[in-house]
């Protein structure tokens, strides 16, 4: 859907709404693909929401669209709903979709809604949500369509017409008696050989699979990396538990890009934060910014502390910023290239001392050639020479030793992140900016002295 | 592969290569996936990949193995080989990736090979290259897999036996006598049915199709909603050209991500940009750089202008820096939260006022919540008052007001660049930076003087 179209829909849905056009209504939601209509809801008022929510009387339809639905929303539709009727509409909602919004629901409506579903439904559901929503368990459909190693590609054919349900089925994964995962076929491949061919004569057994705790995002790497359409789960057992589809891995890998935007910039890592109040987003933001807050008090006690030697060369003032900003700069080139790399793979352990020499080169050339420029246009603009030394030369070598610190500093700190285990993106943003802003002015104000007093 | 596994695979290849084990060497080749040897040979010196590259020798593994390659390596690697050798591998690629390749190569380079396909191939290539890469055009397969609405489900069938090549052929698309697109099925249906079924009595005929001009971004957009796992691409007429498959668009998704990161923090969008030698690097880097060092340069004269000030109330220099690095950490924050937003379709024409207006009630309780804070602060740690005035409550005010312009400026220009049909991230983090720590001191210097003079 592209934008204007989004808009001529948004204008006819609120026209109807307006106008209480009930029917009408009701065969315009029809016609939307209930994904359009979850992105719709993102701009409708909460009235508009309401009132739409409840024209929707097909269930499948319903259950669909709210599995797209931003979690925001779909809490504020749900919370309005009694428990029956969301019980009743998990029959027709897949059991890892299921899983996601109980995780969303407040806990005590979530405990009435299993109680209120069949023991063996809410059994399963219970076991799935076990699993970290950010691992592979997590993310996988449970209980896939699978076939045992005698069975013939004709019984295959046969138990797969009475699976309507079997999610994105182009694979069919082939167990042992001891229900083992040992091979896999493919459709196209089911229909290339003759029916009465026994699964294990024709299935591929060189299969890669992953632990239901392995992280999403390595699953993601796998998928991505040999094109494949789906990934089996399996126990330390080799017992099948489910398989992760690649439309559940598109979404990962949007989902966890998002979330790095986002936390580089030292915003939390809520992809929906433009679902929230401001209140709520000023609280998500205030805590990184405090650290920048802290770090401009330290920089102000340094200024302070060289009080003496602005009193002398008021120009130097005036450059201070120059040094903050473009160290600033290179350090976020840095470790966004980094943190990019670490994300996408293109970084490994080994490689980190090549990267991390390869950005120390690049400061010190970046240094020299702004710390020339910078000495040039200080003396152009300024005449800044003072006494025998001019500090203009001053300032451009500052601008130097802060840029090969920058860029240093930039690709060292995500890669000491994630050498402890902890995601480059969370905090590197905000933390290499507030260290870059403190030792730029300290290394300003050293050489100054050094050099001029 | 995690981590781990890679260097283990790293170590074994180095050993055999200085070793000189060639036979093993080749062994080894043959058990590792092609695109584990593509992520490798990043690691690899050019010495290495040479010696590793000459030894790969099944044609399919090494025609795949070209097509997982980053380009600066591909290049490297097909710069070492005779046309006549090139166009041999070409037999055994994809015609879209093979288009994907010679548009990397040189220009002369390109036309030989060209010349020494066959009449018919190198037409279908040189076609397939009129369309812009970062299309749909530019990354569909080709000439897909296609029936007629009059065939049976048991032609579908046989056909598809011949069509080993097929790629990722899990829908059947149906054509009408005029080679127009009416109708899909999937293997699957294609399984449930009768084999003398007719085509167009089970085809689903409600599809979404896409143009080839249409942007891949746009491709990916509309397959991550739908959960598609291809997508038709159709002339004006309607004629089928081509499909877009979700392992492409798992690509696209990955890269344009890793784009936008690279474009935000100003260093160009080329993803291989860690495969490149710092000289290069830095030619990469400079021209953003260049636009933070011109606005520092205007803030000199800034500061210059209002030296006056400065040398009356010296504690005013210790806190320029706060200010700039706070309202630049603000603006990141809200430029990062739009950026990201467009790019993944939160953020709508339709909903640019409400997020700027959001963006600005955040930016205006920052400001007076970290206003109050810096005016506190000042005046604990400096006994900021003199005379009648508190230069604390001056500095804290200005924060105040740096603040809401930057969360206000940091929502905007990215729309504003999307409305101009310009790439939001192209350019946002270095402007917008540089711009609020010229307002910045700008308003700092003015609220001095206002009240302080």
């Amino acid at each position: 859907m592209l934008d204007h179209e989004f808009m001529i829909l948004l204008d006819a849905f609120r026209r109807l709404i307006r106008r209480n056009a009930r029917t009408n209504t009701q065969k315009m939601i029809v016609k939307t693909h209930p994904a359009d209509l979850a992105a719709l809801f993102r701009s409708f008022t909460e009235v508009e929401r309401e009132t739409v929510f409840n024209l929707i009387t097909d269930q499948t339809y319903k259950a669909q669209f709210l599995t797209e639905l931003d979690r925001a929303i779909l809490i504020e539709m749900l919370a309005n709903l009694p428990p029956t009727n969301i019980a009743e509409l998990f029959k027709e909602i897949a059991l890892d979709d299921q899983a996601d919004i109980l995780e969303q629901l407040p806990e005590e409506l979530g405990k009435k809604i299993l109680s209120l579903m069949s023991r063996d439904d809410s059994e399963d559901l219970e076991e799935l949500m076990t699993y970290n929503p950010d691992t592979a368990g997590g993310i996988m459909v449970p209980l896939p369509f699978k076939m045992y190693e005698e069975d013939t590609v004709q019984e295959a054919i046969n138990a797969l017409h009475e699976q309507q349900e079997a999610e994105m089925a182009f694979y069919i994964y082939v167990v042992d008696e001891n229900e083992k995962l040992t091979g896999v076929i493919s459709l196209r491949q089911l229909l290339m050989v003759a029916p009465e061919t026994i699964l294990r004569n024709v299935m591929i057994t060189k299969l890669v699979s992953v632990y239901p705790e392995t992280d999403q995002e390595e699953v993601a790497r796998i998928i991505s990396r040999y094109n494949f359409l789906a990934l089996p789960v399996v126990d330390r057992e080799n017992k099948l538990l489910g398989i992760v589809t690649v439309d559940d891995i598109i979404d990962v890998i949007r989902e966890e890009a998002t979330e790095d935007f986002l936390q580089m910039a030292g915003v939390g890592k809520d992809r929906e934060i433009l679902l929230k109040t401001p209140i709520q987003a000023v609280r998500m933001r205030f805590p990184w910014l405090f650290a920048t807050f802290i770090g401009g008090l330290i920089i102000s006690g340094i200024v302070v502390r060289f009080q003496y030697i602005l009193d002398k060369f008021v120009i130097l003032a005036a450059f201070m910023p120059i040094i903050a900003g473009m160290g600033g700069n290179v350090g976020s080139q840095s470790s966004t290239i980094v943190v990019r790399g670490l994300a996408t793979g293109r970084v490994n352990v080994q490689q980190i001392f090549h990267v991390l020499f390869d950005q120390m080169k690049i400061g010190l050339i970046l240094g020299v050639l702004y710390g020339v420029l910078l000495t040039l246009f200080s003396n152009i603009l300024y005449h800044a020479s003072e006494n025998i030394v001019n500090i203009g030369a001053v300032i451009g070598f500052a601008l130097c030793c802060e840029l090969f610190i920058a860029a240093s500093l930039g690709a060292l700190v995500p890669m000491l992140l994630h050498r402890l285990n902890i995601d480059p993106a969370v905090a590197t943003g905000p933390m290499v900016s507030t260290t870059l802003d403190i030792t730029g002015i300290l290394i300003y104000f050293s050489i100054a002295t050094a050099i001029l007093i």
